[in-house]
């Protein structure tokens, strides 16, 4: 499929898409969430964008949601709006996602573009007869005159170099300075070339961004699914493997490494430059994912209790892990919080301002494992939860990833389900958003009732649930299920009782954190200010459903915010900003760690967070 | 031949050594230079020690030279008593060579013991349930406990190894720590057991001791001739070969670390312990042999404007040269003072005073290259002097090394000509020192004239020459020829006109550099107050003869000083105390070079300096 370059003002972030991808999927995949509170299925006609060119004509859903005025002014609906050819777009102030200063202001404006890794044009004064002079402690004093900073010593490989690239280029060379260490010096000046990679290592994605450290831009993204994957869905079945599997860490390791390689050439190949421009990147992750990337043994994090090896911040040189960026370039890990709190988390907290705010704020990050972090200017407290791999659609009957095919969406229009699939396939399974939107619907209606238990058709006997009734069929092995879609072949998409179940599971497990979180602070839900949903599955849930469901309990709705892939986004924020790398690792030292597994009132929680709130009638 | 341990009071320092090797060559081997102005030939009766037991019974010469009294205590000449047994003697203060106060009063008196690269045991506290608890961090604030200074991070292999050596030594371990950097752990209390290497890598000889860190005894010497020999006599020849020959570098590097390499293994079978105990290197070395034992192209040191690639000091991993110390240990390579100004003179400044006395001092080392420093507290002036390999034997027709069958000692005895040999083997040929013997006799006999012309037989009419004029004769090629000895096989051992040219030019080197350095401060040689000769010649010739062949041009003979191989006795110092690796930095940073090549001057004086004083009539 052809690929179009997509542009978004102000924040001058940039890549290539493929045509047909809406305009507020670039968005995110750039790290920009646009406000959309029906979380992209085009009825709310929040997400609004400017579009100068490069989009697909409007769409009857915006005839209906916008002014013909609008419509003049190039005003569109990011969720219909579709790249047609090379794009550029500006995002309204007004359709933001409220509350996050890099989001609403863009990068610069946040973090003083003032990156780590910088380069420096020197003309270094060649030799004299006569003269005390070294070639290595001449071009030391150059970079000095430019930034005094350079005290590390530099690598051999480069001290064995810098004699011939000196002579080769008439003593013109341009310094490359990652923090206080010379990582390499090129012939003449190369200066207007410096790129990084901000990479987020997630146990299901892993996202790739190529960042242009002269102007902070974002000049390419690429995405990958965790090429580890086949040796276990969740991170805790990959760490058995290589218990149980002589070279299964160098395997999965090196799995990891070649996929962020590949990665890497692809977005190089979308940008048009060579790996060999890129001298650092910053990697975040889970606390295992960033074991496995650095060759580190995760094995005592898999039982209690619950070591890592390392916390970091750790600089590693790029080809000590055969990531293939510059042979000299070094790669920056963000440090973890705590065993299953990882520096994606701390990548997240970078973004926000949960350290200065007053009132308590709340992010969580939901996965196979939940990670929430509650905190103000008195404090900042974190925990994990093991929510299983439910709300990816494992486990589940119909579950499945959101993919092509994928229900994504289930609504109620005049009283009847509706639905749409990712790439408006024929549905093949329901994902994470569309298990939410179901769960929360059977909620509303009452055929869930607050134990979990599925009611039988015959026990439907009035409110919102009646029309939807004859949905529920019994099932011989999984109790009740909840028709949804007929799949190909005659079969039918359902909801089982023990689907229901797992779902429940899963959501009890990330209440009941934030609960025990809450109380630990002696808190209630209604004291916390604002709630941030973080990750990609976060993305393309409702904050109503989550609330009706009881994920987040007691929160009320006008206060959740989505801020989707926020982990690179704080990785972007690192590898352009000094200010922000700093921060990044107060975080780290300022946070205090709740074990759940611990605590006497953690089953007690985990039940109570079981029941679903009482139905909230439509 | 069987070995026996040798030990050195009050210095403690202690070796194995061949039966049969004198005690003065046993304490030179060990960095202690003996006064003795007859250079070991066992005339001048000066270097008396204590032996307690281990040595052979008293030769002629000491019932000669000690009264009845001092046998009985057990005083002996050190040049005469041989190592019988495992040995113990006391070196007496007199016996000390002058104003050095390393040689003085040993090591640790001048130096605090206080080596960069210590041990610590540590009990790590284990990680518990609910804490925020990192392996690497828990063990670095346990080390920072101990010693604060442990900023740099630890190498990804050691990263790696941490989890599993705290858990498989229940958390008891011992920390490797080198400077401000974490080496590595050790299961259990190792903490006894330290050791370093003090390396002195010379053009033509390699010297390796063992150092104890925890003692600051030299548990073993080795030594070897240079394994770079067949690539070049001489620096400059193999740099040349370097150049010419592609792979030369990396062939030359490697040679000098294989060498390292069975040095190392052979000191630690003398010493009955693993090469895995050695953390720590320090090598020292002239500028070229140092870019080839890092692995690092010398050429630009090869032509004007004569340019080293690093000055140092650089501390480099030893598993990436190569060197089979501890896979984690690193190599500390002291800083250069110049072009042509190694380490290796860093390394004798360390052992001295210049920079703090207040009379102007003098320290020559002679070499293939003389390098030679002028200074007092008012400043530190170096430079160098390509003398040649002529005092290395090569060069002269009868020329050889100081190895077995090299005539060493040629004197007048009842106004006729004896000599010895190494080993008191048939003659072979004539090594440096018995070459400065035998020039400094023919000068003083009137046998070679001021200009340094060999007289022929018959132009020899009077004085001390008369007794020798049978020995000169007519020789084909080179001119006259003076006959030292009879080799096998009827060949006359002799000394050419030629070769009296070559030693000629040899001396000029050196005696025009010392000239140039006292002119560029505004001093006469008279205001030198000391000269110290450093070097494996050094400790061979005699300051008489020095002075007499007018290489150390106008200097009173009791001013001049031998201090051996004070270059690996500065490497020891710096690998026993932090205190010595700081001196030796900072005269690195106070040093002035002055450059001879660029002087209108140079020729003048050099030419003034081929002059031989007025014979001195014996």
């Amino acid at each position: 499929m052809a690929q179009r370059r997509v542009t978004f003002l102000p924040d001058r972030r940039s890549s290539l898409f493929d045509e047909g991808v809406s305009l507020r999927d670039a968005a995110l995949e750039l790290g920009i969430v646009i406000e959309s509170s029906c979380a992209g299925i085009g009825t709310c006609g929040e997400c609004r964008i400017e579009v100068a060119e490069g989009a697909t004509p409007p769409t009857t859903t915006e005839l209906d949601l916008l002014t013909p005025d609008e419509l003049k002014r190039g005003i569109r609906l990011s969720c219909q709006a579709q790249v047609q050819s090379d794009c550029t777009c500006t995002i309204l102030p007004e359709s933001r996602v409220a509350g996050d200063q890099i989001l609403e202001h863009g990068l610069t404006s946040e973090f003083r573009l003032d990156p780590d890794c910088t380069k420096f044009p020197l003309d270094v004064p060649p030799p004299r007869l006569g003269q005390k002079y070294f070639d290595l402690e001449a071009l030391l004093a150059a970079v000095s005159g430019q930034r005094a900073a350079v005290s590390v010593q530099p690598s051999l490989n480069l001290i064995r170099r810098i004699p011939s690239v000196l002579r080769a280029s008439n003593h013109k060379v341009t310094a490359v300075v990652d923090r206080d260490r010379l990582l390499a010096i090129e012939p003449g000046d190369t200066s207007a070339c410096l790129y990084g990679l901000a990479l987020d290592i997630g146990t299901t994605t892993v996202v790739a961004k190529l960042m242009d450290l002269r102007t902070g831009e974002v000049r390419a993204v690429s995405s990958a699914l965790n090429a580890q994957e086949a040796y276990g869905a969740d991170v805790i079945t990959r760490t058995k493997y290589l218990i149980e599997h002589e070279g299964g860490l160098d395997l999965l390791h090196r799995l990891i490494i070649e996929q962020i390689n590949r990665l890497t050439e692809d977005l190089c190949n979308k940008a048009g430059m060579r790996s060999s421009d890129i001298y650092t990147a910053v990697l975040v992750g889970n606390t295992i994912m960033q074991h496995l990337a650095v060759g580190v043994d995760p094995r005592h994090l898999a039982a209690a209790p619950y070591t890592p090896a390392f916390q970091g911040p750790a600089t590693i040189q790029a080809a000590e892990i055969g990531l293939t960026i510059n042979e000299a370039g070094s790669v920056y890990f963000l440090p973890n919080l705590a065993c299953f709190v990882g520096s994606d988390i701390t990548a997240v907290l970078t973004t926000l301002h949960l350290e200065s705010s007053d009132e308590p704020q709340l992010v969580i990050d939901i996965g196979t494992n939940g990670e929430m972090v509650l905190g103000s200017k008195h404090g900042l407290y974190c925990c994990s939860s093991p929510a299983g791999p439910a709300w990816e659609g494992a486990t589940i009957s119909w579950g499945m990833r959101a993919a092509h095919g994928a229900i994504e969406r289930i609504d109620l229009a005049d009283g009847q389900l509706a639905f749409r699939t990712i790439g408006s396939l024929a549905p093949l399974g329901i994902c994470g958003s569309g298990l939410m939107d179901l769960l929360a619907l059977l909620v509303r209606a009452g055929i869930v009732d607050s134990t979990g238990r599925l009611l039988g058709a015959d026990e439907v006997v009035n409110g919102p649930g009646l029309r939807l009734a004859d949905r529920i069929l019994p099932n011989r092995e999984r109790g009740p299920s909840f028709r949804v879609a007929e799949a190909s072949e005659g079969k039918w998409i359902e909801l089982t009782q023990r689907d229901v179940r797992e779902l429940q599971l899963a959501k009890s497990a990330i209440a009941s954190a934030i609960n025990i979180l809450l109380k630990e602070r002696g808190l209630t839900p209604s004291d916390v200010s604002r709630v941030y949903i973080a990750g990609a599955f976060g993305n393309h849930i409702r904050g109503q459903d989550a609330v009706d469901i009881g994920l987040l309990p007691g929160i009320p709705v006008e206060r959740i915010h989505f801020i989707g892939n926020a982990a690179v986004a704080g990785a972007e924020a690192v590898i352009c900003s000094r200010q922000a790398r700093r921060k990044a690792e107060a975080l780290a030292g300022m946070i205090e760690y709740v074990e759940l597994a611990g605590r006497q009132d953690f089953q007690d929680e985990f039940s109570a967070a079981l029941l679903f709130p009482e139905a909230a009638v439509e």
